[in-house]
């Protein structure tokens, strides 16, 4: 290695001992460190660009609840504008205007408020939005102004000509004020780039964090901010809301010195601790309160640019300093949005397909890229988050996540995971026992984000994402601990009338509402506990989670063919609309569709309501029934466009429905379904998603129903085959693997599959093993447009 | 040492190597400790009772502002009972009535709101008074009811008679629900003990956030409550008031379980997170909000008595279970009192006196007790405390105080800690560089609590401390970081009319009101950074703040003879009234007494007022001219009791104002004022302070006035010589050394010193220097009635 023999010598008589050793030392640990360079320079595979693919701005419009900025996949930053300011309640009362702004942004609306740091995709409900940005120049105004006037405010008009949208990167030129922004992020920073016109020789940033999505008059419990230098603020807000205890700290940097900055107070608190002696509201470094504004003031006369660093933390206005210094050191915008695409390719990547045409390919591309929206890092650069107890956690060996969307990621997303993702599958899956641990419940999340737990939906879904994982081999986790933590969760009486189910089979509805759709998740989720105690060799578990398992049946009307509420003294609720989505013991959903959903055992529920061929016939009907609007007029999270007779995709009780006819005598019943789903409940544009996002499980069922397969019971290694769109796809699977689909004779019209064929063996089922896509091999769809005999 | 060498034999067959070295290992680590262990005890030194002299009564009437409750020397928990719960301000204007609570015990009160954990002593703004617990029976209410109607809530009638407060113990019996109310601490855990009546079978246990000292509605931000388990309740309640960003954190246990809990919220923010799944009135664990009460019921109907450990951090929950278990992790309440009355006996038997009477030795050891109840000590066991910059920090190499009343304790509290405390003060002085480097203004503290820089009253005294710490030799601390800290907080432009001062040679009062004082105090302060840094050989800094110091002629008008405010145009203010409290540049003071505040420069403040003989009388006018009322009427902490003539014992400004006739021809004419002042503004009986006793203040110079010295100008090593009241004194200090103090023929009437007598020496001059404290050693006063001939 040495090769210079003379010169060897000469190091060793001129160094002592120790010197000699350190020198050999940092010489081995250069020649190891470029030796693994090479190594991780090789195992790079050739990445293709698919962000090109990708259309950030697909959702933003009507219910898809998208937005259009900047971040990376699973990023802590989502940084992306937000178009009005809605509030939550007004003086104390919901405001059913402001679902639309869930994820801050609608297409529709003409003005910009400004630019801000966090952002839910997809979500039915809403909060984040912290921390706004907006640049502006002229006087100087620190309220947002209206849509109607945004000259009354900072904000600013704007056209989708001149926006543009991509993974990693948002730009946009705001009108009122001739300065183009533009944004990227890594994990926990986004970078600014504001270019200001020629003629502001002094720019203004306003800073405000009494902006927020969901946002209301008492959302804003404090805000703590300090100029720590003239390119250097930090601080924190805390909010109450969705999250009813939420704090997120920052730290804001500028690539040029602050001119003047001040603040404005709009709370009435009494502080008293100045007394008097300084001038709080100009160039004053400690600003604290109920509800702040600020501005920061630049000379913008000959460079014409400001860059803002903006870095989050769960945990302090260190951790968020850190998080800056770690990530984006230095000041190359370009670079930034360079690696985010980078790292957006490597997660596009994983499938890669051949598309029937580009719109396909486009929306394709654009389900991984909402997929892979969250759940979100949570914690600092050092593994340091906070937990639910308020108290600050490590993460030793684990990336901490948020945001667990779980009444509908658990359907598809975290199977999904299962396949492209299971090493974060499982690194969400140990947050949520972390989770679990600091519960004062003694459970996992519901619908958990930021160290809360806002207990949304029903269910304790936690169980079949844990359970998928574990049957599916997915284990880098505490098997034990996670099977404990879902049993306890299961049995926690005062959580949503469990206590009832637990004594009576079932939730009575005079007790609590949506009995039955609180009845039929339970039984579902109870069956995967079933399943993973199984896997597990826990069979006093399996016993008696299959037990409650089969706690829908107590919920089964054989005289109406419905599930039904019953009452606590086992009668059945007299009155029963099996169409009306209100009062009837379901939750954003009909008796019609809400019916069906006992994903775990189809073939008892159809044997339960009739036997297969009239099971058939109900199904068929669901699709078809013609619907006076009324029916879903005023239910959250339906809208026309999910609708298909009396099925609504556009919301996830019915994401598995189409596959129920696998267990029918006419599985290719379900393929022009499915096609049908596809083609017109998927399309590009803004409006394209016929409903919520919802975290990424509306693109989940695309991605998987395109490949040509479902999971219709998370928690079993079975996926319901149905009809593929793409013509071609590889996987290629974190074990190295690759599992290859093809549609073969794919057209528009052949959308029936006359056959299966595994690794060249006929597929007798319609089903497809989860550990065969695992191993690699081929899966060939054979396409026809004729009825295919299937028995 | 192994004795019995066939046994060792055998143990050294039977082991293996390693399990012998671990058995060596443990032997010799038991061997050490229990040496250790000896040495400890031999070392301890035998300890009089003082705390019998102590009446924690004392100041809690009137003006004193002291609590009676438990709490150990420099304990983070001051447990104590609050009379009442009057607002600061009702509907956005100040309530002076709440300044009688500022400690929230009012002696006249005839009713016990409950018991809360923080209280400041002696202070006259204030703050805390977080976590009130109450023990009821009957019927449950939940708000504090009035003192008029105390049946209308759950306060308690009480009586002195049936009262008891002694150093660490406090007791009371509650008439209302006969009750029996007993507290004890330890430095970070208070310990409640609740004997229950005959007749209640379940009793409650109110615990109540929402209550606080100098409480206003929008104090409260936020509080978090976590019922752990049956016997642990966790949380924190966040506050701005004084302290505008605050957070105190809590951990509660039990020693028996709770049957049932409840809370209820007083506060109307929608929070929507719950989906009505759960009935949070009642038994749900999980708990936030802006305004909250609760209770928790026990079973009493034969186990009579309830205990409550309740453990604060400044950190965590997490650290407050750390602080509960650490420090008292068993139930045995006595010892507590026990361990608590031998800490205080520990730092009591620093100076053994032998008093005139009991009247005196109560009056003394209760200013020793005084004196020793701040700073608090503010950190978790394990170091850890939250900085002023809202981050966690850790204490490395010293104890982490809080609460710095430096207005007040600059001037002789410290000075005083500079003997007794020595190793205390110099952590204060690390605590004040910790609040230095985090503060972002880069100032060292002016008032600082809980993580909170108040800003109360003028000048930057921590230069003071740090100055009268580094001449005296006690350094153990960063001394170059130290000067530096201060001459950087000297010139913090923006503070207080600093740059005008720096730029004009005196604060200007057409620019901000109290200019003189501020201008005086400024200038002494720069004298004390000057000596500082002449002590530390830095002669540019030395130069440059004795220039400075001398900031004090400016503000003399030598027309009227008084200092008197300025103009920015160098004018003096033509109104002016050199009586008038208000308005006349001052800040609870008046031109009269105020104008004597230059400690640093006697000398040359009365050549400049005339000289000596001038000055001697205008200081016999002062303690003896004849004042109508209103002058001091409605003047901020100066009430009736603490004033002679127009000299305020009361107030600090003039505490150093007595001692000034050291520099006249006639010093003999201090020790009759001095002894006057000891004998008339201080007495025994709750309002035997005469003014408030501002965190020790007011009792340090008890106890060095006692002793026949006092500190005029903390930065010189000089004390001036008075009259002790003492016969004996013996300070027994931390370098082991002993200095004897004596009055010779010491009687009441006696009052006068005809010679001081130092190891032998009489001392020519009536000063004393601080390293012949130190050094050890003997001084004597010769005590006389009749006028001394002492020039």
């Amino acid at each position: 290695m040495i090769k210079n023999l003379p010169a060897a010598r000469y190091i060793i008589s001129s160094l002592n001992f120790q010197r000699l050793f350190l020198f050999l030392c940092l010489y081995f640990a250069f020649v190891s460190i470029r030796a693994q360079e090479k190594i991780q320079e090789k195992e790079q595979p050739q990445l293709k660009d698919f962000t090109q693919f990708v259309d950030p701005m697909i959702g933003t419009a009507k219910m898809g609840h998208t937005y259009p900025g900047a971040t990376v996949p699973f990023g802590s930053v989502q940084l992306s504008p937000d178009t009005d300011t809605i509030p939550y309640a007004v003086n104390g009362r919901y405001n059913p205007e402001v679902y639309k702004y869930c994820a801050g942004y609608q297409y529709e609306d003409p003005t910009i408020v400004g630019f801000s740091h966090t952002h839910f995709s997809g979500t039915g409900h809403s909060d984040l939005g912290d921390f706004l940005l907006m640049p502006t120049t002229g006087e100087l105004q620190l309220n947002p102004g209206t849509e109607a006037h945004p000259e009354s405010g900072y904000r600013s008009r704007f056209s989708h000509d001149r926006e543009t949208a991509e993974p990693g990167y948002y730009s946009v030129m705001l009108d009122d004020y001739n300065i183009k922004a533009e944004m990227t992020a890594s994990t926990r920073v986004g970078i600014h780039r504001y270019s200001f016109p020629e003629d502001a020789a002094v720019s203004h940033l306003i800073f405000d964090p009494m902006h927020g999505i969901y946002n209301y008059d008492g959302k804003n419990v404090w805000t703590f901010v300090r100029v720590e230098n003239d390119t250097l603020v930090t601080g924190y807000r805390q909010t109450t809301g969705w999250a009813r205890t939420r704090t997120v700290y920052f730290a804001m940097a500028f690539d040029k010195p602050i001119l003047e900055y001040g603040r404005e107070q709009y709370d009435n608190r009494p502080y008293n601790g100045f007394w008097r002696k300084f001038d709080q509201s100009k160039n004053f470094p400690d600003i604290a309160g109920e509800k702040i504004r600020m501005y920061f003031d630049f000379d913008t006369k000959t460079d014409k640019e400001l860059q803002v660093k903006f870095a989050l933390s769960p945990v302090s206005t260190r951790g968020a300093v850190e998080n800056l210094k770690t990530e984006i050191p230095h000041w190359d915008f370009d670079r930034v949005k360079k690696e985010a695409r980078e790292l957006w390719n490597r997660e596009l990547n994983k499938i890669d397909i051949e598309p029937a045409g580009k719109q396909e390919k486009i929306n394709f591309y654009t389900a991984m890229y909402h997929s892979f929206l969250g759940p979100t890092e949570y914690m600092d650069v050092d593994g340091q988050y906070k937990g639910l107890d308020q108290n600050i956690h490590e993460a030793k060996d684990f990336v901490n996540y948020t945001s667990f969307s779980l009444w509908d990621t658990y359907r598809a997303l975290h199977p999904l995971f299962n396949i492209v993702q299971p090493k974060r599958n499982a690194d969400m899956i140990k947050s949520m026992l972390a989770h679990y641990d600091q519960s004062v419940h003694s459970m996992l999340p519901i619908w958990s984000h930021y160290a809360n737990e806002n207990w949304c939906m029903i269910g304790y879904h936690s169980a079949s994402v844990i359970a998928d994982a574990i049957v599916k081999n997915n284990v880098d986790f505490d098997t034990g601990r996670a099977l404990e933590a879902m049993t306890t969760t299961a049995k926690v009486g005062y959580y949503d009338a469990l206590q009832y189910y637990m004594d009576l089979g079932y939730v009575p509805e005079d007790k609590n509402r949506a009995s039955v759709s609180k009845t039929l998740e339970y039984a579902y989720d109870d069956w995967a506990i079933a399943q993973a105690a199984k896997k597990l060799g826990e069979n006093a578990i399996f016993e008696e989670f299959s037990e409650r398992a089969k706690n829908y049946r107590n919920v089964f009307d054989a005289k109406s063919g419905f599930m039904r509420p019953r009452l606590s003294d086992g009668r059945f609720k007299k009155e029963f609309d099996p169409l009306d989505t209100h009062g009837q013991g379901f939750i954003e959903g009909n008796a019609w569709n809400y019916s069906l959903y006992v994903p775990h055992a189809p073939a008892e529920m159809i044997e339960l309501m009739g036997g297969k061929e009239k099971f058939e016939q109900r199904l068929d009907s669901l699709f078809t029934m013609e619907l006076p609007d009324a029916y879903f007029a005023n239910t959250e999270d339906i809208s026309r466009e999910g609708i298909i007779g009396n099925y609504v995709h556009g919301n996830e009780p019915s994401h598995h429905v189409a596959y129920l006819y696998n267990w029918t005598n006419s599985p290719w019943k379900a393929h022009d379904k499915i096609r049908m789903i596809l083609r017109d409940k998927y399309k590009t544009g803004p409006d394209g998603l016929s409903g919520n996002d919802d975290f990424g499980q509306m693109s989940a069922w695309y991605i998987f129903s395109s490949m040509g397969f479902y999971p219709v019971a998370p928690g079993s290694t079975k996926y319901a085959l149905g009809s593929p769109s793409l013509n071609k796809a590889v996987i290629h699977l974190e074990n190295g693997n690759l599992f290859l689909i093809s549609a073969i004779n794919q057209t528009k019209e052949n959308v029936y599959v006359e056959k299966t064929v595994l690794n060249g063996k006929i597929l007798k089922d319609p089903f497809l093993d989860h550990h065969d896509i695992m191993k690699g091999g081929k899966l060939e769809f054979y396409m026809t447009s004729k009825i295919p005999n299937l028995n």
